[in-house]
C-alpha cells in the first residue's frame, strides 16, 4: 500500500540523523572559526576585535552545537535500557560544557565593550542573548536539583520533567535566534566601508550569511529530532527515577 | 498528594491561556504600531521611510499574530466534534490572510529599496525572513491541496500530516527570529545621532527592545501551546479524514 511505502520513508532512524546533524554542528564551528580568522583579523585576549571574535566562537559552539548535542543525549537508543546515572552525568556534563563556553562567550563581549568603553546591553541582540542565557542557567541549575542530586522526591521530578524538556527546545531556539541577530549586527557594523559594503554582499557578507543560516537549520533540525514521538525513550511519559528503582 | 496537586497546577485549560495569548499578540501589533507612528513618522505610500514602516506592521501583524491564530484554531476543543470543514476553512483562512498581509509586508520593503536604489536581500535578516515566507508559502499550498481539496488520498493526508505540523511551529519561530533581527537591524539604522544613538539607549531603543522581546514570548508561548499534548485533538494520531466519514 502507498500509505504504507509512504509511512515508511519518513521513518528514518536516529543514528544517521544524529551523524548528519553532528557534521552540520561542526561545519558552523568550523565556519564561524574561518570567519573570524579569515576576515576578522583572528583571535587574541587583548581587549580589541579579536577579542570579540571569542564571542561568536564560544557561542556557537557553546549554546548552539554542544548545547544541542547535551539535549540529543535521551534520543540515543542506548540511553533507554541500563542504568540511567551515566547518561544523566553525560547529559549534565555536555551541559555544563555550553554553560561554560557561553559564560565565557559573554566575558568576551564584556570585556571588549568595557576596555573600549562602548555600553553593555542596550541592543536587542544583547537583550534576547543575555535573557537566553539567564534562561540557561535556571535551567541547568534546576535539572541538576532535580535529576542528579538524589533527594528530589519522584512527584517533583515528575512535576518538573515536560518544564525541562520544553524549556529545552525554547533556550536552543532562542539561541539560535539570538546567534542570527548577532551575526546580521556584526556584519552591519563591519561592512561599512568602500566596495565591501554589507548591501553590495561582498565575500565575507555571502560566507556570514549562509553560516547564519546554517545555524538556523541545525537548531531547527535539533529540535525537530527532539519534537519526534518515535524518538523518544518509550517510557518518557513514566517515572522518571529508574535510577533507584523502588524507593521513593 | 503532593504529586496530584502539582500535575493539576500545571493542568491550566486552554481557553484562559488563548486569551492571554490573543491580549498579548494585540499588545505587539499595538506597540509595533505605535513605534512607528511615534518615533518614525507614521505611515504613507511615497516609497520614502513612512512606506517602509509598512514593513515591521504588516509583518508582526501577519507572519506572527494572524499566523499565530491560525495555528491554535485546532487547539480550541470546539473543533474536536462535529463537522470539520468549518474548523479546516478558518484555519486555511486566516492562514491565507496571514499570507496576504506577509506579502503586502514584503512588497512595501522591496518598494522602499527599488525607489532609493538600494539593493534587495543582501542582508542576513532579509535571507531567513525571505526563507521563512516561501517556506510559508509552500506550507500554504501544499496544506491546501492535501486537507482541503477534496481529492487527497488519505495516506497523503496522514503522510503529509506531521510534517505539515512541524512546519507550522518551525515557521512561526523562525518568523519570530525574523522579527528580531530585524527590529535590531532597523534601529542599529535608525538611532545613529547624537543623544539617539542605540548605545545610548534611548527611549525609543527600549520600546522597541521590549517590543522584540514580547513578539519572542508570544512565538515561544503559541509554539509551546501546540507541542502541548493535553491541548492536541484527542484523536490528533488517528485518520484525519473525518470530514468525509467512512469514503476513502
Amino acid at each position: 500500500r502507498c500509505h504504507q511505502r509512504s509511512v515508511a520513508m519518513l521513518d528514518i532512524s536516529f543514528p544517521p540523523f544524529c551523524a548528519f546533524l553532528g557534521s552540520l554542528g561542526l561545519l558552523c564551528v568550523a565556519l564561524v572559526g574561518a570567519w573570524c580568522q579569515h576576515w576578522r583579523g583572528g583571535f587574541s585576549l587583548d581587549g580589541g576585535s579579536r577579542t570579540f571574535n571569542w564571542h561568536p566562537m564560544l557561542m556557537v559552539t557553546g549554546l548552539v552545537v554542544l548545547y544541542g548535542a547535551a539535549a540529543l543525549v535521551y534520543r540515543v537508543p542506548n540511553t533507554w535500557s541500563g542504568p540511567k546515572l551515566p547518561w544523566k552525568l553525560l547529559h549534565g556534563g555536555l551541559a555544563f560544557g555550553a554553560f561554560i563556553l557561553t559564560v565565557l562567550g559573554l566575558a568576551a563581549v564584556f570585556h571588549v565593550h568595557n576596555s573600549r568603553g562602548t555600553p553593555n546591553m542596550y541592543s536587542l541582540h544583547s537583550w534576547m542573548g543575555l535573557g537566553t542565557v539567564l534562561l540557561f542557567s535556571c535551567q541547568w541549575a534546576a535539572g541538576f536539583g532535580a535529576f542528579l542530586l538524589p533527594w528530589a522526591p519522584t512527584w517533583l521530578r515528575q512535576f518538573y520533567k515536560p518544564i525541562h524538556v520544553f524549556f529545552g527546545s525554547t533556550i536552543l531556539m532562542l539561541s539560535t535566534a539570538s546567534c542570527v541577530s548577532g551575526i546580521n549586527e556584526k556584519l552591519f557594523f563591519s561592512l561599512r566601508n568602500g566596495t565591501t559594503q554589507y548591501k553590495l554582499l561582498p565575500a565575507e557578507a555571502v560566507f556570514a550569511n549562509t553560516l547564519g543560516m546554517l545555524i538556523l537549520l541545525f537548531g531547527v533540525l535539533v529540535v525537530g529530532a527532539l519534537a519526534r514521538p518515535s524518538w523518544k525513550r518509550p517510557d518518557s511519559d513514566s517515572l522518571d527515577s529508574r535510577q533507584v528503582p523502588g524507593t521513593r
